[in-house]
């Protein structure tokens, strides 16, 4: 079946498969120890433009937000998100299992605005009883966002302005952002992003890997034996190699933000499809997703022959719905999504 | 200075105090398996009308709810709770800290609605995701809630029916439940309480005691081997006879009720009081917390003689504050307030 | 019934209780802020020699041992434990509920040696997967142990070498503190304790009060917001008077070192009865707490008269009991203790 | 180099990765629900005879136990292990940071045995204050254990009787079962498994995958919202075809169990050699790991050559080091060790 459900569905880029088999016999030290978790470290703070940086390597997203929230807040901090965060929403509460709480901001589109954590901060701290609640000591946003949205250059400034002043760290989420960094009209380059924030990740899962995720510390500031509390919440991986190897090929010659490019490109087509069979944009989406409204009946004959991603009810009679591209993307499955449409 | 801070200022009502010096001597077991535990679990499920309930007695509201909701849940669920319930704000994250989220709905005058969890619960079930966010396990009312206001026997019915149909745990926090009970206006009551939901508790260090709450569970339903995870909470109380001789004291002859009764009279003139002086009232109240809003300037001034509860904000000038009755508030220290307002 | 069974079975001195009605209806801040719980903190940093201390008070035992490691500890430390230790067997797992291990290293009489711990933590540092370890973060002793038996100052000060040349915090549980510097033999001074240890408890429940625990960071060393952290953990309470009233009397005039010193003349009477009746004593113990050998068909004939403590079974027909006397032993129960025999 | 250090240096079996890249475009649901993870669950309950097993994949070891060890624990509840065992000693506290006590054992040669176990548990329950301890609700041991050793099939029988006597889970860690399986003088078969215990896992990333571990509750018992579960201690993977593929390929034709039995053999093979070289064995092992005590002076001129493991100190100038056989070994590797030695 034709799938736009999510940019997950198929494997690996084959130049990560082609490495996977060409060093498969060589003996390597296990745990993220062995050559290629190095090398890789090395071209990922090239191509950040971050030489100071610290660079590890983990399986999923999920378990990224989960080990970089746990390990970086005090026993008495929270996480402050949108609403609409991954962390908030579908991580089945691995932030809270974790002992510390997500505080939901409202937002628009799947962004949280400077302002909005400013006030929440401010109210916090002028709360004659403060003592008595979470702390906010971090901020989470994801770049793209759920919602396929991008924050600005100056956005994230601003989010970081105020979590410096209020002694909060600030951690982009990138399970996708290779599709951010190529997206239409962003204006946030990959050598900005460390200057912007003190972590993000550099999702592969979603970006052509088979799995794993380069956390990135972007100033001597990776928790003290970071190692060791991997480990204990279960995310170290034996065979670090399988992590390493895939980064670098990623991080050679440009291969992740080429593909990410070609996922945009292709998106762009798909918009031009969508528009064409007269969809409703649920939001103006710059990246790899895009949300349309249909109606239930039309997704249901739709779903015999594609598959798609079922967001939430818009009314009594339709749904917004997410196609998805990615790096496999062919012309081929527009073409024929464009059929079935 | 005069305090309208809170309920609970001053000592312990002194028929407590007296009961606790009458047996000082006495040699009795530990961990609450003294007689006194015993008898007190006795007079609370009969003034409670539930012979069929399992009483423990613990110490505090924060630890209550945190062993409560840690014990009842299963590790994939969460508990909803009005945004401004007591566990979401005011418990610096003990829920979360025990592994669970505390899922917020919006609510009105601290109150939650049967619809408002409903829709919550069907849209989770409704969404294609659901197995990857947190499972709605329980509901968390607060009775009065933190800002005064009763729920109708009606509204618990209905809040209780919807946890039924959904497989929920329906929980009442009672910190405060003697001026509930006896609250103006309120339909609810004592013996009603077991049918209307599957646990709550007594308060008790709000309405007369030193320390002490009272959790009962309805049905036969206290978690597995409950003592040993009290204990593993750090939340048993070696002497357990301070909380069993303070709850025999508060249910002999009805002292729980009659306290609780004399708070809200002197509640009700407090309302008098406040709105002879042209106090603008922030919402109706029929329990022992008024809340008014009152110009900075003069609350300024006020604070020099009296202390009170700072709320929130209410605009640039004017601010939210809190004057709460006890079992030991006196004709004379309202006269005095009067005087001072 | 007579009881030996413990030194939490009674009451609390009558001079507490006298106290407490004395300042009942004095309208005082919550949570620890009122002005007895300052002026108990500044006569036990008195009387303990510690001007530079920091002081805050808890309600139990096994709540102040989960609070004080928890916020002490690393994520990725555990704390090192005689295999007797409270911590690691009677608190139903209590430290593991906050995600840390007990390292528990055998032991003898209930001690812990300096040189087991620095073997322990050498072999730790010696290990080429140490990382994939939990590390050693802090030392936990009881003082006395478990068994009634004291740490020598000397015994004292040289794990906290151990403890400063590996970067581990000494920490000493002092639930019955009071019965150990009273203690036959003893060595340690009050005035000693804070240069001895990063952190200590002063035991309230089992010296005369109702409940309380007295925790002294000895030089600035709280962990930061340790007041919220104690709010998340469930273990603040409301009306912190009960707390600082009863220290405040417990070292008003040294009365918690004259009942200690009455409790420790009782056993040491004890141990002469226990003598005369030709017991087999289990170990040999300065403190409050005898250990004694006896037939179990004896035990059952005695049980039906006074109340002991159960410890283990010491062979087939023979069990360990311990009997312990208090602030509230008379010479009254020693003799009837004595007839029973 | 050449490498004895552990069974995980080297990649994938080359019909693993040819496989990945044969199905590498085919659109398939993520989080598990891919048709080979379906196939390779089938494969697996066939194999080990356990028609109403349910099996589910994981990413890595520790992760495995984690999330068994906490999904099938009561709160209030530990695991029983041998001290040696992996969960007690390598995994960084990753059972305790899930809120649970590792109950350590004294054994012998890594094994636990059924006595150890059924003393402890009894000594236990007739414990007058066992409600204040950690329960013991699950026995985990590994198969084969940390030092190559295997339990007979008797002897985990008896495990297992001890369990359903006293209401426990027995667990077995399978991460390298097949080399337990395959092991010289082992009578457990395979379909012998289902019977003799409540879970294990099939360790994936040890016998020749690149990552994955197969769990498989023996008898409709997996814990309710497993998956939820899962996501929640962030140890779902994305794109869950990486398992699957590899466990459909592992349960093809018999390859997991050829693949183990090619460990074995070139495993006695290097017994031989490292006999012929005059090697004291630390143990007698019938497994792919060897354990040998060699002068320290000798392994630092062989670790030029030759990776292998340090285990532990033997005395002032030997260790004990550990030499590893895998799917990977060749007779090559044994000539070339052969003439390091």
């Amino acid at each position: 079946m034709l799938s736009f459900a999510s940019d997950y569905t198929t494997g690996a880029h084959p130049a990560i498969l082609k490495r996977l088999g060409d060093t498969n016999f060589e003996a390597l030290g296990g745990y993220g120890t062995d050559k290629y978790c190095a090398s890789a470290a090395e071209k990922i703070k090239a191509a950040f433009g971050c030489p100071e940086g610290e660079v590890f390597f983990l399986v999923g997203g999920t378990q990224t937000n989960q080990v970089i929230i746990s390990t970086m807040l005090a026993s008495h901090e929270g996480v402050i998100s949108a609403d609409t965060g991954h962390v908030n929403v579908h991580e089945a509460g691995a932030i809270e299992y974790t002992g510390h709480k997500v505080i939901g901001l409202g937002g628009k589109d799947g962004k949280l605005s400077a302002k909005a954590v400013e006030d929440y901060v401010k109210r916090f701290y002028g709360d004659a009883s403060y003592e008595h609640m979470v702390f906010p000591g971090m901020v989470y946003v994801s770049f793209p966002t759920e919602y396929g949205t991008l924050y600005s250059k100056k956005e994230l400034e601003d989010i970081y302005g105020v979590c410096k002043r209020y002694g909060m760290v600030f951690y982009i989420d990138g399970a996708r952002l290779g599709y951010g960094l190529e997206g239409f009209s962003n204006d946030v380059k990959p050598c900005d992003l460390h200057a912007l924030c003190d972590v993000f990740y550099v999702g592969g899962t979603k970006v052509g890997a088979l799995c794993g995720e380069a956390v990135v510390f972007t100033h001597g500031n990776a928790p003290k034996h970071f190692i060791t509390q991997v480990k204990q919440r279960g995310a170290m991986l034996a065979k670090g190699r399988l992590l390493g190897i895939q980064f670098d090929v990623l991080f050679t010659d440009g291969l992740y933000f080429e593909i990410s490019r070609h996922a945009i490109e292709m998106s762009e087509k798909l918009k031009n499809v969508l528009k064409r069979k007269g969809c409703m944009f649920f939001l103006e989406s710059p990246t790899n997703q895009q949300f349309v409204v249909m109606e239930d009946s039309k997704l249901e004959e739709l779903s015999k022959h594609v598959s798609f991603g079922w967001w939430e009810k818009y009314d009594e009679s339709r749904t917004v719905v997410r196609f998805a591209t990615s790096w496999s993307t062919t012309e081929g499955d527009l073409a024929e999504l464009e059929k079935y449409l």
